[in-house]
């Protein structure tokens, strides 16, 4: 299986974006949608800020109610997040303008927003914008969903019998999911029930969207959907068959490289930091130690500096809240052995100066003899993350 | 009370200072002690960082043998950190070679270092040094505590018949202190019993300095040790009188002076930033959510941008790992209020565009109406805190 980086429509889906001027800062696209052309199998997770915007309250309830979408409508530019009553009706006028163009149940729609927090949507705008919205198959919606974001994160992959999934992302600061990332959608045209997708769903988002970071932080909005209608017409996906072992093999790479392509593009961010640790009691203590190295802005800052300071990497771990002892620890960066159980073991430091130079910096963790594993991946600390947020609004 | 902004030696103790040459990157004080005439009842709290430095297991270990002390060297430069058996042996050499010099029993000597990680302490050199060390009642100490700090953290302050506390901190990066801080040394010339100093140093820690961070990351080596020697020749203070609760004042404002020093002086700093927060079930979450506050890279990266963008700290308050409600948040930027009770009234925002100018940056949260307060304290994030921490060991 081999990921596409480009948005390929499974069957049966459409997504569109346009410019509908929601903000007079920009003049990038900032509305778009997914349709589907039957009632789709969906599943979702949200950010477990305790503010959750608008949009996040309102899908979140609409999707548990059946498990079933249909359409999503997206903006970027406005997050509709803490703006009390106002902003819920406002989300929930999308949701029934949406069904109204589309003629369905208002159950069958998804809303979700990014940008600034605070301020009550253009609703106007928001109509005019709706009201021109097409069922096409480009990828303007990589671009409507973009905020301080640099590149298009979207990514397509083939399985099976010609089943097709595909996914698209937007984050760039704020990163820090829990339960969430910034915003995904992702769409096959499998047939799979919407329950066992929303397992599936939670599952596959610890070991991807989940530990990635960017600066600590967990946005009001933070959402993953995945919608799948079936027009394969493939045979459904049950538990506990091959079938399900492939469709959870693709939709982890799907995962994994959208997750994989924000923390590349973190705000400022001009190196890929990743940490692959071993060794650990279980996978869940192995996630958090790598997540607390990639998390760790020493480590950030280090790494933007490509300065060898091995010392804050054991200093990050030794944070985790995990049990651990120093003469159990193994460290390599980017391949050249530094500890070796709790033994220094670096012998020409420029070995390492040479390659901190890379634009990808790996630390390979071995805690320990316990089977858990687990990754993480972040960027690096730089000055352009500091003007990117020093900037942001004014 | 007043504090003041200088050592002033308490009856019967002495502290020193000097050039060591314990690194060739830098021609500053690196060595120092504090020494008391007679046996101090003594406490201490330390770094919850899974791998603790040397000289943090071994003065843990010799202060709750007998909760007393007499004296303590430290240095700067090398943090004697994850350095192994090796390092261990010599932080217990340093130990003894004080005892032998001062002609005390060993266990009445802590040891604390902070520096690099990574690297054996140059003992040759450390001997050379401690050989030079005099009793005397200069600041240097002060100066020999600091690695990337920009100022010397002092305070002092006389409280009762004549008694006085004085302490000296430091700390600038790698700065979230858990159970302790960076380096912090108090020493008064009251007396009171080892048992109970250590109750109330951890009930005042929780109150000063773990709430306050730079950024993120605990150290290996954070150490808060006080040692009351009885020289004032003031009655002993006994729990629950009057005398405790003098005491208890005079020990928490100076802890929260020293405290806040360090939060001026974070790593790249320009401004101090300040939460307050009230109306909390308790004081605990008020205090999570204050540090939330003063700890979130978002928040910190407006504070320097001088960006009115209160939206992100209505995202930080949310990611407390509190029950809170959306309706019940007010607050006010530098007494400009922006929210009341979930509403937002900022009707002006060029008043909040001046306010944030400020030095100074005062976030008051209200959260409800339960009597819980706390407060936090932290920096903004800067280009200079990237630099300073991408450029710090090469």
């Amino acid at each position: 299986m081999e990921i596409l980086n480009s948005l390929v429509w499974p069957r049966g889906f459409y997504g569109d974006g346009l410019h509908a001027k929601l903000s007079r800062y920009s003049d990038k696209f900032d509305l778009g949608w997914i349709v589907s052309d039957c009632v789709a199998d969906a599943a979702g997770v949200f950010t477990l800020n305790k503010f959750p915007a608008a949009p996040v309250k309102l899908t979140k309830k609409t999707i548990h109610k059946t498990q079933k979408l249909q359409a999503l409508v997206v903006n970027s530019t406005n997050a509709n997040s803490f703006t009390g009553q106002e902003g819920y009706d406002n989300a929930l006028s999308e949701q029934k303008i949406i069904a109204k163009k589309l003629e369905l149940d208002k159950d069958l729609v998804a809303v979700s927003s990014t940008g600034i927090i605070g301020e009550q949507l253009p609703m106007k705008k928001m109509f005019f914008g709706i009201e021109k919205l097409r069922k096409c198959k480009n990828n303007h919606i990589a671009q409507a969903i973009m905020t301080t974001d640099t590149k298009q994160k979207v990514a397509s992959l083939k399985f099976g019998q010609n089943q097709m999934l595909t996914g698209v992302a937007k984050g760039s600061g704020m990163i820090h999911p829990n339960m969430g990332t910034m915003l995904s959608f992702i769409c096959t045209d499998a047939k799979i029930d919407g329950r066992l997708l929303q397992k599936l769903l939670c599952e596959l988002t610890e070991l991807t969207f989940n530990q990635i970071t960017i600066d600590g932080d967990t946005s009001t909005n933070d959402m993953l959907i995945v919608m799948a209608n079936g027009a394969s017409g493939q045979p459904e996906i049950l538990a506990n068959s091959k079938e399900y072992d492939l469709f959870k093999r693709a939709l982890h790479l799907l995962m994994k490289n959208l997750a994989i392509k924000i923390a590349s593009d973190g705000e400022g961010a001009s190196k890929l930091v990743t940490a692959n640790v071993c060794g650990a009691e279980n996978n869940l203590d192995a996630r958090m130690i790598a997540k607390k190295i990639v998390g760790s802005n020493l480590v950030k800052a280090a790494a933007f500096g490509e300065d060898p300071n091995w010392g804050r990497v054991i200093d990050a771990i030794g944070n985790a809240e995990v049990d651990l002892e120093a003469y159990k620890i193994s460290l390599t960066i980017n391949s050249i052995p530094v500890i070796y159980k709790g033994q220094v073991i670096l012998n020409d430091p420029s070995f390492l100066q040479d390659a901190v130079k890379d634009k990808r910096l790996v630390f390979d963790v071995s805690v320990g003899n316990g089977s858990g594993k687990g990754q993480a991946w972040g960027s690096d600390l730089t000055y352009d993350y500091v003007k990117i947020n020093a900037m942001y609004r004014t």
